[in-house]
């Protein structure tokens, strides 16, 4: 049976769960930190601006070595801005791909003319770290790698410290997207010496979107004059304009902002991103255990999915996942679709303000709507 | 006398009034409109961003004619968006300059290596739609031509009706950035012809900051594919994207959305873009007549005034702006520096959600702490 309810309504019932990569489901407290005006340039938002960037690069890993250069938009934009802004016009790339985000930044790289290589795995493995050092070895003319730490298509996690060895070891740079594990996972920047960590403010750390961020090695930052194509995007230019008056150089979205920073008081209050990351690994041993109870597959091995968002097969008719869709979000429960290339799938989210009486009730929900031929499915 | 007030309280008698060219004053209606969350592709969302579209374009004078692409970020992230995807690569950008925001185009393009020629005037004078014709005339070889609407740096209005109709007499494109006339000043870019109107969430339509959109003559932006050099701000593909399923490409600031729509509503309400230019006006009468008689005085002739910012000389001492701006802060009137390259100035806006009784009372507040020398100074 589908509730019908007008578009734009809360169910009846509560709260939207949104079980997605982003915008998540947010705290009452972080969205009611948006219920005053700042003056961009003022003392106060000056100040606030300051506690976000030392309070990012903290939780990057990256105290004393890098710092946060604050961008309004999306994630997506702070990965270009990593791209054009942190790899001289001069340099080469390297590009890990292994799913939609690691494609899109060679995308990026192909749009700037800027000179890059791929070396691309299946949707279902993780990058290879011995590969990448063979690469490495091999050609002395890569200045910079690319990876994504957590690969949203698929919700896979790639071998961050692995590849970050190799880098290391052949001294050259490394970029890490880490937009869906930014605040969930440990991020060791300084350990791992990391050029750059991207990531947004509306995933793991249960902001509202519309700031995405670099955190940047001070030393690599002081290099990078003139490199940008873009003055929107430049992190140089907006990391010096932080320097010299602590203002961002166009108008910031200071209500986000100010969730950002409750959003931080909540995670530290958690107990950090241990603890954090802990309720997500909770969530997610919820949530595959109540999908393959209902008859679901996850799409990955076990050992390379993150706590982040899983993929599920789609089992077929009478599966029919518009449907599906329709219903769970008729009574407050919202999936996404699947981004794989090769096999039709959806995925489920695990991140955000929930808790796992909210996934208890999503899973409800899902049991109540699962399609199932007469004669297949497991026993429940 | 300077009250204290810890950084980041409101002042204790009310509200933070923000006389900036924004962030500003936004209604509480506008800030309780952030209260929930949104799924970015469902089914409520999609159509409050197509709602965004329609309503933006209409504002614009665009309906059936033009088409709204939205963009997560700033102002700045939409005038770059529009001068990379609308202006082909082989294209020849003549831009009128007179203050910081027509230069920061032309570093935009220097920046993009796009062909371009520069035409400045001295900040206190408007663009002259005679000489454009002449420059028109005498360089076939310009495609396109630039021009920003009111110049926040000082708070001048260009004539944009006699340059629209000199460029359409001349058969070349127009874009022009509306950023702080937008929803205050009547824009008519079918009428005009204007390729591409550039504007932001919150400035004349009071909404919060975290949206940039350009409003795109359709049949112009369905030749655009290709021109952009930057993924994030692709104007053809977001374009594409919104036609194909009313989605975001990239994760939309949800909240910033639906505080927008809120915005658009109060507009509508309060009688849309004449009734709030009259209220604007009112404001900026008052605001002129009450410094006045401080004994200040403004930096461009009345003529030449937008009832958007205005500038005002600096008196030199004993006036000093940033204990005069201190002092003012913390009476929770917020006012801007000046942005001139000439002369010591400073700016007061007239636009947000306030009312005659709030520039009363800032009038008030400034009077008090109006440094004076024993001599100098008007009788008020």
């Amino acid at each position: 049976m589908r509730t019908t309810i007008a578009p734009g309504c809360h169910p009846p019932s509560g709260r939207m769960l949104l079980l997605t990569p982003g915008p998540l489901t947010t705290s009452d407290t972080t969205r009611a930190a948006m219920g005053r005006d700042w003056g961009s340039r003022d003392e106060a938002f000056v100040a606030l601006t300051g506690r976000l960037r030392t309070r990012l690069a903290a939780i990057a890993g990256g105290t004393g070595t890098h710092e946060t250069v604050l961008l309004p938009g999306s994630g997506t934009f702070a990965v270009e801005a990593a791209l054009q802004s942190l790899v001289p016009p001069d340099g080469h790339v390297l590009l890990l791909v292994n799913g939609a985000y690691g494609r899109r930044m060679v995308e990026m790289l192909v749009r700037l003319g800027r000179s890059h290589q791929v070396r691309e795995w299946p949707e279902d493995e993780a990058v290879d770290a011995g590969e990448l050092d063979r690469i490495l070895g091999a050609t002395p003319s890569i200045t910079d790698v690319a990876v994504v730490h957590c690969e949203t298509t698929t919700g896979l996690l790639n071998p961050l410290e692995a590849v970050a060895g190799v880098v290391r070891q052949h001294r050259r740079r490394l970029l890490v997207d880490t937009m869906s594990s930014f605040g969930a996972l440990p991020i060791d920047a300084a350990g791992l010496g990391l050029t750059a960590v991207m990531a947004s403010s509306n995933k793991g750390l249960e902001g509202v979107p519309g700031i995405g961020f670099v955190v940047v090695e001070s030393q690599h930052l002081a290099t990078c004059k003139g490199n940008a194509v873009s003055l929107s995007l430049d992190l140089h230019e907006q990391a010096a304009g932080f320097r010299r008056n602590g203002q961002w150089r166009f108008t910031p979205p200071v209500q986000v902002a100010a969730a950002l920073e409750s959003a931080l008081d909540q995670l530290a209050a958690e107990g950090g991103v241990a603890a954090r990351g802990g309720r997500y690994r909770r969530l997610h041993a919820l949530l595959v255990e109540g999908m393959q109870a209902l008859g679901f597959e996850t799409y990955l091995r076990p050992e390379l999915q993150a706590p982040i968002i899983v993929t599920f097969s789609d089992p077929g008719p009478p599966f029919a996942f518009e449907a599906f869709y329709d219903a769970l979000q008729a009574e407050g429960v919202v999936i996404y679709p699947g981004k794989l290339t090769q096999a039709p799938s959806f995925r489920i989210g695990c991140i955000g303000a929930i808790t796992e009486a909210d996934m208890r009730r999503a899973l409800e929900v899902i049991g109540r709507h699962r399609p199932r031929a007469e004669s297949a499915g497991r026993e429940v």
